[in-house]
């Protein structure tokens, strides 16, 4: 079980809520043998966890968290966060923190496959459905990509109509067809609520993949689990954090989610800054301070970012102002280069959900970062792998299976995806 | 072979051309025994058939049917309805009734699929082209999802016109290309004819996925086969059935393709309900009546309907009408709670091929209906994919290993697709 | 190992530059038994060779080429073409002579699986991204079939342009984000260097689907794949053959790139016929000559062509013409019937592209030919599964597992794929 002895170190700090720091230094070990224990298996420095430390933290976790014993391996059907007999992913509302801390046990475990290095063939027989009608590629491959990678086949539909739908077929037919046809469903959808009522009509899993101006749930997951991954690796714990959540806040149905999700934690700091006509819903602010938190809204880039832990960006686009464009709106919202030298420290992680618009003149995150292993934006598209399929593998009940059905990849894959990929050695 | 005991014997039942009652009586049981025996598998109550029963059904099989013995698994390239150097499905002209039972027996053995609790790799390696040449995406992903269930990949072709094509290939040309690529072919045209001319230029199998106004054979296979599902649960024989066909009955390929492969049963009677503009052409209703049934002509839904077994409603098209549309046309022709309500039997069989129209006004099969446990439709639909598996199986020459490839599936299948699938406790 | 004879035996006359007679000489067999010996292994014709004839063939080469001994089954990263840390196959000029010949020994080995004879699941768990901003049907499906006869699952993408691009996201993140969702691109695109763009961003393997006015390796590649097929049973070397290029040799990037790929051999003579207006440009004819051969310019069709091994006819698109066309246009570089039987001799090869416009009128080739066997178009087409699977095989690095991965195919395959494909008795 050597492989797993990772998900069984995360699953320990998140559950314990210890930084490397803080666990090594409860099980008096040296820091160094924690990082070398929790990095890939194919790692040139990893080392295996001598079992009378699995059998230690073990029993410390069965006190600390009250629960019977900590599993290497997650249960099938523990998952809380939906339904079994209707299962669903059509909100971040469906989570608590235990239940994100069960869901991430599954994407730690799943990490090998997403790193090319092992494969599973756990849902081999059965059929995704991805049904976008509305345009995302991205998208509409990592759900497709995640469904492969566990066996499974994938039948796509994309345009923004389904030929039988422009004949005046209701979503409840639509669904219900096409949940005799596959063993789950993604749906994608220009119009909130949409995906709901795909869900009402079937009781095949179904996962909301975008549904217009509502929900992205599985972003904002994979949002959160990157924070964590990040985090891990910098010796952060999200409690007490500080957030910068920046751009388009008013319409950007990501940073809703996103901030949902984290607003699950405890004494977090939210800076968000947008222009005034795309600040954040009043409703959601508010919710997030009944929680405990604080927020603070600003209208520029500035030193309040001092000592910020992630700088979230998003892109403004210039059709959602109702009124006149400020002549200095670019750069008041630009994250570049010389906004992290200014306002930053040097462990800031720089996310952005995007896409992002890289021409001249965009006001998106600059290309300036590309060199930087301070941006995170390729990790957190990765991850996004991982996320969807252990969202696949518990909504279809297979997760117990996980662990035991991962066979070696034959071909050789690149140990690091990108040319220009933050190698942190020793670190994971 | 306890699981192919379903296959057995509905098999047994249509060869003897016997309804459950008097199969029981025939061999001396208790038709609850008989329908026990019936049921899926994994249904608590299923029961194992003695083998005794197997072996005097076998011996009367073979003395009534005048056939050797009769087989609990088919023989590969048993099958009449095509040329085995030249596999293809263009047309219900290919079957006569016993190739239709023999295809109907191989669908049979593979509902364990359909039904999501086997799965099969019985196809793995083989690429199926699905060319679509005209849109209709739940054609498209059925057949697909059929292939991919007997371990098959899929290379998805659709959109109005072939990049190739456009620029002046011929059929000839694209399916001979296509053909050294992929290892069967479904092709859905505009043009009536094409799919043949297709069908000309290869020897891999072939598959008419609807070629305009000329036919769409699998639709009406599986109208069929849904007919006599739905019959054997309520102890009907098709022969001596009243069927009504309602809605457009001159442009409808689907019910001249079905009209047809029910006339080869015997002492039918057909309602033929539609507007004069668009009544069923004359040389169909010639042949039917010349093949023994009974055919009546009715302008509007009345009480002829009355003692009605199946009714196949379809949509009506404003577009089709080239004169004035009558002012009471939609109340005439729509098929809702109240027609079945005055017209029609406590187990009148309602089916419909699907899309139908649910918006206000529409001239359509209603959606008041949907509770309703006569309503066949969606169970007409899932009945498409075990449908077209059995028709890739036995076109490619894979039927007689499918009942030895089977393994149970590994994910959570929900026991009934849809929320209001209808539950008809003990019976299947 | 019987069913890798074949395999061994192409790469032995290929390395040491023998036709079959010249072979059979060499070792003093008989050509027809050596004829039996490369037919394919399910051919009731086929023969074992004694393992003496492996022996004395393996030793003559070691000897005659000096390495140290011949290989039946290649060796994993043994290929030159491309640097294994970051796999692409962008342009032909990767090639030389021996990498060709690696390549095409790894072809020879997919032969079964093209023929669908066996099966292979090398790439299980891997997933390809079919990148398509141009459409392009059959080359998609081509290398989307390729990949799947691996094992492999494929996610396309197809339309002018990604839903994120239009949004003003780079190539660089494009590229970077799909590598991180799958494990091999092929991307086509209409500007030239695109490809490259999108191969700088990523360290998977990337291929080149043509990049407008670029490229289109995969082609050229199976074009010299299927002149060497044709030779080897007709008993020719490439070196010092006659080829006729035809139609548009200036803006046909498939010329280029084919030309390129030939002149790597020894004492060609190319005849180039073309309208003045598009003849091959003086650049590519230059270095051409420069590596040996001789060239010949021609206005049209002629006697020139007595003699020629090779035909390779392309389509001249009247839009290509900036001033007016001759009236005597079309006749002048049709390749049809009349010209083969005019100008050819009996075992002309005839090849083109595809696809070929076969409207009335087209300036393309022929129908008239398609029952004649010089006709080795859709062999050609047939090719391209082949080389695309042993491309992707040798860029992911799993080549050396393909001979021993392969399982016998479980369905019912056409002995020709096409009702017209030529069958040369005894000959392969």
């Amino acid at each position: 079980m050597d492989e797993h002895q990772q998900v069984f170190l995360r699953d320990a700090m998140r559950r314990m809520n210890l930084t490397r720091d803080a666990l090594a230094s409860r099980i008096s070990v040296r820091r160094r043998a924690l990082d070398t224990w929790l990095l890939p298996t194919e790692s040139h420095e990893f080392r295996s966890m001598p079992d009378v430390v699995r059998q230690f933290l073990t029993e410390i976790m069965a006190r600390d968290t009250g629960e019977e014993h900590a599993q290497s391996v997650p249960k099938a059907a523990r998952h809380a966060f939906f339904d079994p007999a209707r299962p669903a992913l059509l909100s971040v509302d469906q989570f608590n923190r235990q239940a994100i801390d069960e869901l991430f046990q599954v994407v730690d475990l799943l990490q090998p496959i997403a790193r090319r290095n092992k494969t599973t063939r756990v849902l081999e027989g059965a059929v995704l459905g991805n049904l976008f009608f509305e345009a995302s590629t991205r998208t509409r491959v990592s759900f497709a990509s995640a469904f492969c990678r566990l066996g499974g086949s994938v039948c796509d539909t994309t345009g923004f109509t389904f030929s039988s739908m422009a004949k005046g077929e209701s979503i409840y037919d639509t669904s219900r067809v096409m949940s005799g046809y596959v063993d789950a469903l993604v749906v994608r959808h220009p119009e909130r609520g949409s995906v709901a009522e795909f869900a009402a009509a079937t009781n095949i899993p179904i996962i909301n993949g975008g549904d217009g101006p509502g929900e992205h749930p599985t972003q904002a997951l994979l949002d959160l689990y990157t924070i964590q991954r990040e985090f891990s690796r910098l010796g952060r714990l999200l409690d007490g954090s500080h957030i910068a959540l920046i751009g388009d806040l008013r319409f950007g149905r990501t940073v809703h989610s996103l901030i949902k999700l984290l607003a699950l934690y405890r004494g977090l700091r939210f800076t968000l800054i947008a222009p005034d006509e795309l600040q954040m819903p009043k409703s959601i602010i508010d919710a997030v301070v009944s929680q405990g938190h604080a927020v603070e809204t600003e209208s520029m880039l500035n030193e309040n970012l001092a000592g910020v832990d992630v700088l979230y960006a998003t892109r403004i686009q210039r059709e959602r102002f109702t009124g006149e464009i400020p002549e200095d709106f670019a750069p008041a919202f630009q994250v570049n280069r010389a906004v992290l030298e200014q306002f930053c420290n040097p462990h800031t992680v720089v996310m952005h959900p995007l896409p992002r618009d890289s021409r001249p003149g965009a006001n998106d995150l600059s290309t300036d970062l590309d060199h930087d292993p301070r941006l995170a934006i390729f990790r957190q598209t990765d991850n996004g792998i991982a996320v969807r399929m252990a969202i696949f593998a518990v909504l279809l009940g297979v997760d117990h299976l996980l662990a035991r059905s991962m066979r070696d990849a034959t071909w050789r894959a690149p140990r690091n995806v990108g040319p220009n990929d933050a190698v942190f050695a020793g670190f994971d």
